[in-house]
């Protein structure tokens, strides 16, 4: 299962500006990741009489459009999916979901909090940060609020660099690297290539490489 | 796996039109239909600045929007997501799943040939029907233009008619009657809650309904 982590506050709080960034900078980092927004309004993305969209209009409960970059799926649901299930739509090919919004949901919450918009925090429970322009107490991690480097360190740090038996491990002056997913699939992929071309390595399973200069 | 049939033809055929009725027409009938509209092009549904898009344009590989009414998803693929793979993210919830375009899938295909556009067909195989306003010689059925109702006859038999071991089967004046979807979980969960709520009956397992009037 992908992890989860919720940026949730109140409204005006700058929830949307700051996941922005945030994702921006886990992006910059090499990772993959997906975002699930909250809606409690009936949000309508179709254009207007857009071709695409008419088979909505025409009654169909999903339409889904394809292309050879992305694809774009709208289907109605008689009950709202919680993010876990949206999530798995998403976790073969995310290394993290971030939520916008899900205050009451069962996950790690990073909390906004704008002095404009509110002065305490609405998370009852798994607050794990707060990034704010005052001085909120309580047992978590405080950022600026729009320290989106330090928040992207915190989820790093405690989502992406705890990755269970990784496939790729490497040891450098002796002490353990922590890899980011994408740098972990180009050292697999690339390094069993090049080794595999090697004479006699085609069938090559396990890799131990050690370079010392 | 849920049932895919495909509507093909040229560009300018009225492919979408065709699909829009014969959707509207099953969902009339009480299907649930899913659409999958093929796009060579690189499609553009988010609208400019709307702010559940903006982590789209922000790097993330995949963004969803959720409401207690419905979903959207969008996501960068690196190749192009077959028919088949895009439709296992429908098949819980729909019937049947009706693409526009994909002529060169695998799946059924009812071609739509318009005078003005092409006069003959383009489908190399699995061509089922043709709807058209030319007289197209081939094995298969052939359909007016707009004979929405007939191609929807048509699919029904085809692909919604012929399930196997339905759970609810019913017989009419000594006559099995075919079941649409609806009316067979209708049948199904109202008849069975019913049933459960009489005395001894609360587990009601396999239950057989006779009338007679």
């Amino acid at each position: 299962m992908v992890p989860i982590v919720s940026i949730v506050g109140v409204s005006g709080s700058g929830k949307t500006t700051l996941l922005e960034k945030v994702t921006g900078e886990l992006v910059k980092r090499g990772y993959s990741v997906g975002v699930i927004k909250h809606d409690a309004h009936d949000f309508e993305i179709d254009r207007e009489g857009k071709d695409s969209w008419r088979h909505k209009k025409a009654g169909a409960s999903a339409v889904i459009v394809s292309s050879p970059r992305k694809f774009a799926l709208v289907k109605d649901v008689k009950k709202e999916w919680p993010p876990e299930r949206l999530a798995k739509l998403l976790s073969e090919d995310v290394d993290i979901v971030v939520t916008e919004g899900y205050k009451k949901g069962p996950f790690p919450k990073i909390e906004v909090v704008r002095k404009e918009a509110s002065s305490k925090t609405v998370s009852k429970e798994n607050l794990i940060a707060v990034a704010s322009d005052l001085k909120i107490k309580g047992r978590f991690k405080r950022f600026g609020l729009n320290d989106f480097k330090g928040i992207a360190d915190l989820i790093e740090e405690r989502f992406l660099k705890t990755r269970v038996n990784p496939e790729v491990s490497l040891t450098v002056n002796g002490k353990p690297v922590a890899l980011k997913p994408f740098i972990e699939g180009l050292l697999k992929e690339g390094v069993t290539g090049m080794i595999k071309s090697l004479k006699g390595c085609s069938g090559a399973q396990s890799i131990e490489l050690v370079i010392k200069r």
